[in-house]
């Protein structure tokens, strides 16, 4: 098992030589999403040493250019790399027809299917689920139709306790039931309380995924107790009137939508260009929120190490 | 005055970590254009130090998206660094929609005019020129309708030869009409025949760029004589099939069509990335055509010191 998050780009709109537009590469479970994608995803993949084939969801939160011109690219080299395993794409219903336009301008024939889920922007609801993860779409507030991203493991199953199954009349055939939570009766009638032989589920993780967005109070429910959240925190707070204006977040802000949702982790991103680095934005959301952390292109976090 | 090259992606469909997709920046006599625009363009050009707000003219060959993914973004970083001089771009005339349908999608207003101008594939036709440059466009073999490009200074002014002026009689308001070859009658009714006070005009270069394209005899008459042809060579000799197969080009077969079209210097580009050097591409140019050279992402070359 594990989850963990690959920033491929922390940067806002203008990408630097230091910080990518808005990517992030998840692996929860042995299922791979990317998160966003703006110009030089692939590029940025493959720099990390990361597997392009095996990414099977591609989430994008919305239509500005740093969180999805990069995506076209992206399925052209999977496409040229010879896929054949289809790909869903979940994004605003308009991005469905912006991508078909870029990828059969060059008449190449795509060798793999995009299903294509056109994302709502009204309330919070689950986009895709398997017997081990769910993933939840919700509304943030930017200036065009925007959807935060959660992805969190279900429960998991009852961990067999080995020492107290032995001489318990227990045989092979019962170990998936107990690891489900059912009580066993044995052949000679006797019943088997599932609770003596395991062990409590090991914990199940979740990540949200907040850009880009003002401060949001409508988003809480959606994100409360994950064990990470990232938020965007574009600006500081000396430039909160340009935030406002932009329908973007101060760090200060974020570290407060993350102490108000008790996550608990917060990582922020999507720094304007215009600073140097991110030290005021760590200084200012400690002060709110101390569990925080920067991203930086390449960083990998693992919510089962935290 | 000024005529050079920058090559900004010198790989082909893949990107790699040594190359980018094609792109190349091109100055000449302060006249600033950019051909093809793949993916990372504009990160390419702020890596190599260049002016992405001087580019004036943006001349896409086709529309496979290692020529032109990158063009939205370049566009749109354009517009948040506050352009306001209008751009113009020549392309397929389906570039058009496209570009505004990936511009207009984040519903960001554009601060500046984007002059589209379609391309014809028929027949050499200059597409642009004023007193200095020429730009023509010239028909391409590759899949998908593909233009090739020639860049050219317009014959420059005679020199004056101030030695030969001094006590000639010719006054200072003399001095344009010579440069442009006129002779001159003194107020005593002397002729003066320019050739005597002036020396002939500088070199006027040519630079021609042909991606993507199976070689093509009949592009001969629109490269002959260029000081420089930068001419695809995505496969080595041993992949001649598949160079057939995909409307491609060997360094052999470009390395032909440099010689029967007698250009000065040769470069190679669009390397596959199949092969990790180009070495064989160099050494199987050279048999056939001397003056070749191998792109890099990076390399510049200034026509005027070569």
């Amino acid at each position: 098992m594990s989850f963990n998050v690959t920033f491929l780009g922390s940067g806002a709109a203008l990408p630097t030589a230091k910080r990518s537009t808005t990517a992030q590469y998840l692996v929860c479970n042995n299922r791979y999403i990317l998160i966003d994608c703006g110009e030089g995803t692939q590029t940025q993949i493959r720099k990390f040493g990361l597997k392009l084939q095996k990414i099977s969801h591609i989430l994008i939160s919305h239509l500005h250019g740093d969180h999805f011109f990069g995506l076209p690219g992206l399925l052209s080299t999977m496409n040229l790399l010879g896929r054949n395993q289809g790909i869903t794409v979940y994004g605003h219903p308009n991005l469905e027809n912006l991508l078909h336009g870029m990828l059969e301008a060059g008449k190449n024939k795509l060798t793999f299917a995009i299903n294509f889920v056109p994302l709502q922007y009204k309330d919070e609801q689950v986009i895709f689920e398997d017997r081990v993860i769910a993933i939840s779409s919700f509304p943030l507030n930017h200036r065009i139709e925007t959807c935060g991203f959660k992805i969190q493991e279900k429960r998991k199953d009852y961990q067999l306790d080995a020492s107290s199954i032995k001489n318990s009349g227990l045989l092979i055939q019962h170990f998936p039931l107990l690891k489900k939570g059912q009580n066993i009766q044995l052949e000679n009638g006797e019943l088997r309380n599932f609770e003596d032989f395991t062990l409590p589920p090991k914990p199940s993780y979740s990540y949200a995924f907040c850009s880009d967005t003002k401060p949001n109070q409508q988003i809480i429910p959606s994100i409360t107790n994950v064990d990470l959240l990232y938020h965007e925190a574009t600006f500081v707070e000396a430039d909160l009137e340009r935030a406002k204006m932009t329908f973007h977040s101060t760090a200060t802000q974020a570290a407060t939508v993350a102490k108000e949702a008790n996550v608990k982790k917060l990582i922020l991103g999507h720094f304007s260009s215009r600073y140097e680095n991110a030290d005021l934005h760590l200084k200012e959301a400690k002060t709110v929120f101390q569990n925080t952390l920067i991203a930086e292109d390449g960083l990998v976090i693992d919510l089962e190490r935290n």
